[in-house]
């Protein structure tokens, strides 16, 4: 099991930032950022579902959306604080994105076995700031968890 | 192998109207709509990477973008001209649509696999236009064409 780098846990903390901005803005907190080998990030991206009234605006398509056309995407490492689920993984394999950093997988699980069946490296965190996060807003408003994840 | 039925059939005219569009506009020519079970039309999308600059905007995508927040997705039924890639299967397996119509997979053939190992019914129709018309563009414009699937 790979282990984070100190660059992956200062990335994570910039997702993090992402995800309570999106639940300072009364949206789901789920954030994301894609960023260089180097560590410099390309891009930002939160949940937007309820700010913008767009359900495919999960953190990673919100992040992938904001970094443009672009062909170095196999170049470049994707992080969550949570889970990716099978849109954002679809999205991630779609582009070739090589390596996926993980906040947590306690509250939610996405394929990651597609992640792994694919060759991507991935990378948990088992960060307890995303866990706690994500647990008080699934108890507060579980109808929005569920709407955001389809069911 | 399901047969398409004659309704599927004219949803998949209003999708390929949509490639049509994309196309006049610069854009790739791939079309979606989502319909109710009656075959009413509730959302229509077409690929928008070109126009919008934004790579997440294959034609499913953009559909379920314009479907917008709602909870009857597991009794609609997704038409795309053209195969779904990862990206749009994850999406449309997220929202846990229950019956995907396909134009063709014949100039590109996404994770159908996918879809049948969700229990989701897939519907090819084998249709020569929508055939001819991927043909022609990733002919005219491979670079773009590739850009648009990762490679």
């Amino acid at each position: 099991m790979a282990e984070p780098t100190d660059t992956d846990r200062r990335l994570l903390d910039a997702a993090y930032e992402e995800a309570q901005a999106g639940l300072a803005e009364g949206g789901l907190p789920i954030g994301s950022v894609l960023a260089t080998s180097g560590g410099e990030i390309v891009a930002r991206g939160r949940n937007r579902r309820v700010q913008d009234g767009d359900p495919t605006a999960h953190a990673e398509v919100s992040c992938v959306r904001a970094a443009g056309r672009r062909r170095d995407w196999s170049s470049l490492t994707l992080v969550s604080t949570l889970s990716p689920c099978v849109m954002c993984t679809g999205t991630s394999l779609l582009f070739n994105v090589r390596r996926v950093v993980i906040g947590e997988s306690t509250t939610f699980a996405g394929p990651e076995h597609l992640f792994r069946a694919a060759g991507v490296e991935v990378i948990p965190v088992n960060d307890p700031r995303c866990v706690e996060m994500m647990r008080a807003f699934i108890a507060g408003q579980p109808d929005l968890w569920h709407e955001d994840i389809g069911r």
